[in-house]
């Protein structure tokens, strides 16, 4: 039987995680994949953590020297997370000729080309499965699964935390605020949650997915980025009333040639839209091919055991296939110069005003956006006050150049007192 | 660049999508696979039917042996469907080492092991992506995706014309044979319908399935089977106003040990379950892993283009992968003699009486339940007459056997009309 030694890099959640999936299921993979895999080893200061665990001494590494040196290391696994030391340690460990499999979406996005070229010079391996949707296989349907398709767009809730927070909110009726402390007192956000939040962890996640969808490289300041901090309780209510539900989007889509959109932020979609119902961590990926249609892949986007599941199977699938695969393109640092990159895209907009007389007002704001040639689909009118009027608008679809210069315009009409809200609507 | 040679053995509806995808997307391959894919050869007796889809005439065969002798032909695709003469020209390929990839469930579900022998003979490779559940790469997910798990249970809605019926008749208020004629008129259902209504198919998509996600052959005569055409509009309306939708699922579930559980029949799902909103012709296969939790991939099942993309998939795969890959089980034509093949399984049970005289009527019902040891869940009861009042009881998680038992003695009590349903309700 084939032995396998794997070295984890990194005892945090994901780590621990893979570590007891891997120890747990040693027999399990014995039988059914034919291979014997152990953990060599693993590189962590703490050495307690390691101990706690269940992990002999000898086992217990603090360099990468020295996980390089053991020859009975074939996989080594990547858990730490962030650009250093992560990105040094995968290096040495390439240039050493062992396999990397990585949950490293902020690394990976940023350097994979870098990495890619090391891997390629020693004949290794390069995983990274884990680092987009935790132990959704989306990577490997792409790669294995969609790759008969050109893929002309990707739809994906692919941060849990922002979807925790805003499924809360609109079942709740709590503020974005109350949420987010208490999804850090129950450890579904980071002490500081600027990451997750701010959409820079779907960011992350775009670039890579959108690179292998498109078969180019998608860096990451490509991707257009909006979090969730802006969003008030009252248009979360507002959308439902009008048959929508607030996610943050995580968007791609290409032409099926040089023309690709990528962008994270808040977004509207239809109740009966299949990623509608997709709540609480969960995460999910909505693609489209041009001969399978539709996909959707659907399940937990992280955790130590879903994204240890997604490291494992990056493991058996590094120790069971020999032809060992990359990017299925031309992979560089900057994007290739004939790509061009879409920014004024288009949508579908919803924009929440609050005005002082309704008189004649909605013909003066439906008069500019059809100035910028923006019509309307939905129309919602709140009378709560006497005064303050909120007037909600839907527009059919238009870009998002024009919804900019027309809401200026509206926000300076005399009885508009504020435009309060302008969100995307997809799908 | 490598030259990898298709033969097309069928040009039905699958075959002729598979031919279409090859075709248009030859450039494509070129350049996002490195390889260069050709049509060498299609098999189909009917000339004008290859004629008309521009293959030369040169190409269209009329026997199998042709087909095995063209040096050029590295991969066979079946796609006529049906035993035979499918098997006999499967095994000539794969005899002539070619490998061969498949949609052909039914053939796969009852000779997979002997396909697999005659493949491992020569070396040659066996992929069977497009077997089940159209363009949702569900075969590559169990193999490559989540071997990392035992995978605990499998829930699927597997077949496009009992969903779209099922579909219709939730949405329209319709009965099942209005909308079976609807369907076939539509060409969404067979002149014959029988191979999906009484859910063989499904069947032969669980065997396959379940074969894989629990390591162990599941031979087709192991799943219980019931189909949909019992099944009456007022259930689905009753079972709407208890929260319910009515599917035909197909369940598989491993204890992780040695106890196996397969089924097909109707049964009701919760409304919020993500497998309620799979609707029209639409598939999903829900899956709980013991480290990844539960997963969800929803798409196409059936259709040209969809099943076309997992073929084309598979021939990608086969051409990219040197190590060919075969179940990862012990394959025999019959089960392994350790697995024991639950058949009193458990459920929760919708139960719809008509009753007499509603007086004192419950108490019986639920005096006879309880010595079955069944509790109740939900009632239900519409006072639609004052002679013939239906009853709808759920129950709690009891046995199969139990529930019929008890069903027999509630149907002989004086008051009770007739049981006029009994269904499952899962999830």
């Amino acid at each position: 039987m084939k032995s396998v030694g794997v070295a984890i890099l990194g005892l945090g959640v994901v780590g621990s995680g893979t570590y007891k999936i891997l120890r747990d299921h040693r027999e399990f993979y014995r039988q059914t994949q034919g291979i014997d895999l152990s953990v060599e080893c693993v590189l962590e200061i703490n050495r307690q953590r390691a101990l706690d665990l269940g992990i002999e001494e000898s086992k217990i590494y603090d360099n990468i020297a020295e996980v390089v040196g053991n020859p009975n290391v074939d996989v080594v696994v990547e858990v730490i997370g962030g650009v250093e030391p992560a990105k040094s340690f995968v290096l040495a460990a390439l240039h050493g000729g062992k396999s990397v499999v990585t949950s490293n979406k902020e690394l990976f996005c940023k350097y994979w080309y870098e990495l890619e070229a090391a891997a390629k010079r020693t004949n290794a391996g390069l995983y990274y499965e884990a680092s987009c949707v935790g132990g959704v296989p989306i990577i490997r349907t792409l790669i294995d699964g969609m790759q008969a398709n050109v893929v002309t767009s990707l739809t994906g809730i692919i941060n849990g935390t922002t979807n925790y927070i805003l499924t809360r909110m609109s079942r709740e009726g709590l503020g974005y605020q109350e949420v987010l402390k208490d999804a850090q007192n129950l450890g579904y956000a980071e002490k500081n949650p600027t990451a997750d939040v701010e959409g820079y962890d779907a960011s992350y996640k775009l670039s890579i997915l959108s690179s292998l969808a498109f078969h180019t490289r998608v860096p990451l300041d490509k991707v257009y980025r909006e979090g969730i901090t802006e969003i008030a309780q009252q248009d979360i209510e507002y959308g439902r009333d009008l048959g929508y539900v607030l996610k943050l989007l995580a968007i791609g889509k290409n032409d099926g040639g040089k023309n690709i959109e990528v962008r994270v932020h808040p977004a509207f979609i239809r109740q009966d839209h299949p990623l509608a119902s997709v709540n609480d961590s969960f995460n999910a990926v909505y693609l489209q091919g041009d001969s399978v249609g539709d996909i959707m892949l659907y399940g937990r986007g992280a955790g130590d055991m879903p994204t240890g599941s997604a490291i494992v199977s990056d493991v058996i699938y590094a120790a069971t296939h020999s032809d060992v695969k990359y990017a299925t393109f031309k992979n560089t640092e900057h994007a290739d110069k004939n790509v061009r990159f879409v920014t004024d895209f288009k949508s579908r907009y919803y924009i929440r005003l609050t005005v002082q007389d309704r008189v004649g007002i909605l013909a003066k704001v439906a008069g500019v956006l059809s100035k910028y040639n923006i019509s309307i689909s939905d129309f919602l009118q709140k009378a709560e006050g006497v005064e303050n009027i909120p007037i909600i608008l839907i527009t059919h679809v238009t870009s998002e150049l024009s919804v900019r210069r027309a809401v200026e315009k509206i926000a300076a009409l005399e009885d508009v007192l504020e435009v309060n809200s302008v969100i995307r609507v997809e799908g």
